[in-house]
């Protein structure tokens, strides 16, 4: 399929055409670009809302009952799961995506995983393309879940205008030690599974957090919410339209959107300039990797040097 | 201090210099480099030992102990405790290190902690670079300990000739598929804390998991230890001897360190190539961001743009 018809097909929602289109762009490359350049539009934005926490907090079950809900008040909604962890282990986690039967079947929603990219530039990258895909289909929701953890995590989670952080009750402090990263670039704190015990507990820890935090125009509100027995949903969807209000003063949607181009254009700039090197001064290179090897140079001294037969 | 004073002092194992220049390593830029650069030499390799795992498996003891085993048998031992955990939550971890009050004061052994890097190029970065700077000072033994998480401390750990996942007894599926990145560059499996129940079940989840992975030329051993108890050290440090004997077979350690290098060098070419943009093309660059931006053009081809600027 030529990309001018997969452009048109995409904006268009066509839902087919839109399932090819996040295939080119999850095995990246030239035609990913060729699409991504073929779809610019003056189109509107849509509110990109991401949901992350760790493996077992029920991230899957919630973003199902708040696209449904969302659905109802803002018109279709697309889903983007994104799985960082390795094909090693990654099986089961995607089987969760599944389960996700009847937000996928609501009228004009639609629901697609994502594991691995074969280019360069990483799942991350790979994410805020598929978002774009999805701006440039009309969608006003795009959810975009991750079981990242990490780096990886924050990274996806860059693609986000809100981003919740889902916790299980009963969350020890080493979570918190590991989830650090993450925690500082949540909007909303979701304690699952409200119905187990532990979850008052685990509200007054975050609440603590929180308040120990420096302070800012935005101050994270924290949500326990049952999904088993539809609690806090509302409220969680009310939250996330009030953050939504906030962005939309004082331009800070906008500011928060210059961030996240400058954070993809730095990317792409930077993988661009190593595949350049790679092919075409790949014996300098050679000889670069051999001379750091073996201790005769620092790899600081061995950039400029490769950089240098760039710009000549 | 000269940078050449900074150089000599590290090659003499002065312990007091060598604790300046691993400052002037961990604030990075420039003066980074420089020392670097001037502490090139044909010197020997150090055995490079990276020890990871969740906050709570008792890596600092393991690492202590280890540490402790290793100065008997090989001499100095140098120990980089990295931890990638944001500023935010970092303290608590951090004060862990002081805790390995026994190795530090073992006579030509070292312990140092790293927890921020100024300059770009980030943690893993300044982590190879302590390492280059332990091996100008002739350390026969070099420890990384980190406990980060996902991407950060795959990247810390590719300093390591061997690497050690240390996992605490009670360890969950929902533990494993978090720690997928890591368990498959894991030469060796220590499961900790041997003396509590569910040591045995541990090791028999990890067995079954080693047996599935595809087979290759070494297959990762599995120790149960207990510092508390004194146990299973030894048999962990003739396993760390049977993985440094391997390496050697087949100039498999000179591969190893050639991917290293890459490595390295190709962060330092992404991180100047940016810095370069940002310096040098600043009005270009602003311009491209707000396009990006406001979706008028896709971030590859804005960095096509940008980079054929550099090269210009």
């Amino acid at each position: 399929m030529r990309v001018v018809d997969l452009a048109d097909g995409v904006r268009r929602a066509d839902p087919r055409i839109l399932a090819r289109a996040l295939s080119v762009i999850e095995r990246g490359g030239e035609p990913a670009r060729d699409l991504l350049a073929a779809l610019r539009t003056d189109g509107g934005a849509p509110h990109v809302i991401g949901i992350t926490g760790p493996p077992g907090a029920g991230k899957s079950s919630l973003v199902e009952a708040l696209g449904l809900l969302l659905n109802r008040s803002k018109g279709p909604v697309a889903v983007l799961a994104v799985d960082p962890s390795s094909p090693f282990s990654g099986g089961a986690i995607l089987g969760d995506r599944v389960r996700m039967v009847r937000l996928a079947a609501a009228p004009g929603c639609f629901v697609r995983s994502m594991a691995t990219r074969g280019a360069l530039g990483g799942l991350a990258a790979a994410a805020a393309d598929a978002v774009d895909v999805f701006a440039a289909a009309g969608f006003p929701v795009v959810l975009v879940e991750t079981v990242g953890v990490g780096q990886d995590e924050v990274d996806v989670m860059h693609v986000a205008d809100t981003v919740i952080l889902t916790l299980p009750p009963g969350l020890g402090d080493d979570v918190q030690a590991a989830k650090a990263g993450i925690m500082e670039i949540a909007h909303l704190f979701a304690v699952s599974k409200a119905d187990l015990p532990g979850a008052d507990q685990a509200v007054a820890h975050l609440r603590a957090m929180v308040e120990l935090a420096p302070p800012g125009p935005w101050r994270p509100p924290i949500v326990q919410v049952s999904v088993v027995a539809g609690e806090g949903l509302e409220e969680l969807a009310e939250a996330v339209a009030e953050h939504a209000r906030f962005l939309e003063t004082e331009e800070r949607r906008r500011g928060g959107r210059l961030d996240r181009a400058e954070h993809r254009i730095r990317r792409a700039v930077q993988d661009l300039a190593w595949r350049r090197l790679s092919a075409e001064h790949a014996g300098r290179l050679e000889a670069a990797i051999k001379a750091v090897g073996q201790g005769r140079k620092d790899p600081y001294t061995a950039a400029e040097e490769l950089l240098r037969q760039l710009e000549s």
